[in-house]
């Protein structure tokens, strides 16, 4: 067996077993097979693809490289939830809390700002205080205690998908579906749920743009999943504008808080519910979904979120009045400038990448790595597709430490929004 | 600019300019850019090939990273012939002296053994004494003097070729038919001749085994010579049996001895007048290509063209008595066996790859870089396609100087040899 054999092969169409791809990865892993065939391998990949069995031995190997969370005492309870990113997509924040409230456990790595797409690390951090580098077994203890914990993945799991990442991220083929669902996947089965709701976004402001990209790595998460023996639901939601009202860090928990006194945007309340119904069926609370989304509506209403995340906030040693005061424990923003509609009309689209990448400008993306974000950076979304608006009304509000960059971004988002 | 976007524009289709293609390929060599970046973008190239403009830049960019031979004090009698090689392909053992004899200068830089196919520099050594490593100052000398020489390619030819290759060579890349054209003509192109006739072989025993493949490489080749102001003509020959009646090196030598004394196979002998013809024309020796074959023919016949090839031994430092007495000359093969048919019947097919591989076995394949191969190694073809053969009849004979490779190398050539 050698590394040109498997690449030739790959790159005529061919099927790879499992001897063959555990080659490649314990090679790159142990350096025994050199980056620049990986690479080449990667490029066939992206070109020709892989069967579900070769994407189910691909996830294995990389869950197996690392540590393997062990959450098998919470049983079927324990559900993750898993969005591809995109832009005001601050589902977590509520979610989490709102499903350990239906008696679910929600075991939840997650990830940082990402190019245009924000992470549900930095916004928890924008809450004084908070951590999210725990320990396992500090992570364990917080499930067993409120049934609940936001943290970041630890450096051990799944090594093997970090290396590949890396490659991938420098010689172009991170856009690759069937690699894209090995990564997301492995990880996933690695932190050890027994169940996993997937919300794949779709549109201009996701990593899958067209809709059938985004069905394809929806069908091959699920099937990984369902290989691995664990429930996985895979829905397909629309990213072709900003989810909610509010883009950024604090802002986003600012406008979680509202969802969970009852108050918040209608879209992004409604896609919480529908998301975490499922998870209260795939846990088997609720054998009827019907019945799981009443019961999550009205604990959105009833203090019962809003006490979990508190919960959450206190144990990961945050400062719990936000649920009380937000504004006066979030940091607050420096300046703000509204961006004003130059004619009158209904919004007909939104380039949300660019919106994204205009929240990033004003402070939420990182420089380099390790870097603080500003917290306080983000936008509010005053008029959404579909919605009228005058000539002269705001469009939005932007929000930054720096004041010099308001004015660009504001030109920027204004050339994001169609009116006609 | 960098390596990153340029990988992947070239994966999404993209045609690249100059600048781009010269950031990777001079990044390569600088080591600039890593070679994990260059392999996944000749991956992407293998996928999504080269437009003509781009491929003529690449081999610009190849043919400037070294030296270039200035042949311009020949002017347009210089023309070299090239071929994309087969097996039992000693065409330029012929060819040259020949060609040389109608007045054309033949700077002929040719290569080794590679894979299942010979190499005219192993044939020419396989004479005793005969040198082919000169420089470039011995190698005009002696065009000057007789006309023609052929040699190896100097270590400071397209050095960019080099490194691209060896990347290729491991990454499952080197069957990139634009790269391919690139690779050849950026070699051609630095070794100075103003005219090239391409013999691009198609069938199983070529390196493209399909026509539609061998007349895309011919298109490719022929257009980045012409936008090097080179004339070029590439013709697609068969390779479907081995050409002429002897594979090896001591055994093809002999073989074009005889075809310089008016005998030997018709078929090579047939390729070898029509390739110099275009030639003679390209080099304006005749305006008319049939007059340029009865001439040919002529010197095949008059003993001109063995003259030449004796004077071309002789200047490098060979035993010219190979002419008149090849048999005592030339490296006598120790072991001889012949290949019985177990069926009479028509010779329909022959696995011309398989038989270059069995001649490779026998002694003319190298284990290891810079080793001397077996000169007197060899294959006599004794039935071709379309040709009877009874029961009991030979096949063929192999030579070799290992007695015990000869019964298994005989089973091989009987297998690849279908008769019905």
């Amino acid at each position: 067996m050698n590394a040109y054999d498997i690449i030739y092969k790959k790159r005529q169409g061919g099927e790879l077993s499992r001897r063959e791809l555990n080659f490649m990865i314990k090679g790159l892993l142990k350096k025994e097979v050199p980056e620049y065939q990986i690479s080449a391998f990667l490029m066939a990949v992206y070109f020709k693809g892989m069967v579900s069995r070769e994407l189910a031995d691909l996830t294995e190997i990389m869950v197996e490289s690392g540590e393997q969370v062990d959450l098998s005492a919470f049983g079927k309870n324990a559900v993750d939830k898993h969005s591809t990113g995109g832009v005001g997509d601050g589902v977590s924040l509520t979610l989490a809390p709102l499903a350990a409230s239906l008696g679910i456990v929600v075991p939840k790595m997650s990830g940082r700002a990402l190019g245009h797409t924000g992470g549900t690390l930095d916004k928890l951090e924008s809450i004084p205080g908070c951590r999210v580098e725990l320990s396992v077994s500090d992570f364990k203890k917080q499930l067993e205690s409120i049934g609940v914990a936001i943290i970041s993945q630890t450096e051990n799991i799944a090594p093997a998908d970090k290396r590949l990442y890396e490659l991938r991220d420098v010689t172009a083929t991170v856009e690759s579906i069937p690699m894209i669902a090995a990564s997301i996947m492995s990880k996933k089965i690695a932190e050890g749920a027994s169940g996993l709701v997937l919300d794949v976004k779709s549109g201009n402001g996701a990593f899958m743009r067209k809709h059938e990209d985004a069905r394809k790595l929806a069908d091959y998460m699920e099937d990984i999943g369902t290989r691995f023996g664990r429930k996985t639901i895979a829905m397909i939601t629309d990213m072709n504008q900003p989810l909610g009202r509010a883009i950024g860090n604090a802002c986003e928990v600012k406008q979680a808080i509202d969802l969970m006194k009852g108050s918040g945007p209608a879209d992004i309340k409604k896609l919480i519910v529908e998301l975490v119904s499922e998870m209260a069926v795939m846990a088997e609370i609720y054998e009827d979904k019907h019945r799981a989304k009443e019961e999550a509506i009205a604990n959105l209403s009833n203090g019962m979120a809003l006490e979990k995340f508190g919960d959450m906030i206190e144990f990961q040693k945050g400062d719990r009045r936000v649920c009380d005061n937000p504004e006066k424990v979030l940091p607050k923003p420096r300046y703000y400038k509204d961006v004003i509609a130059q004619t009158g009309g209904c919004i007909r689209a939104m380039d949300t990448r660019s919106i994204g990448l205009c929240v990033s400008s004003l402070g939420t993306g990182r420089k380099r790595i390790g870097q603080k974000p500003d917290y306080s950076a983000g936008i509010l979304v005053n008029k959404k597709v579909g919605e009228k608006v005058e000539k002269g009304e705001p469009l939005a509000r932007l929000f930054s430490s720096r004041e010099e960059d308001l004015s660009r971004q504001a030109n920027s988002y204004r050339r994001s929004v169609i009116i006609n």
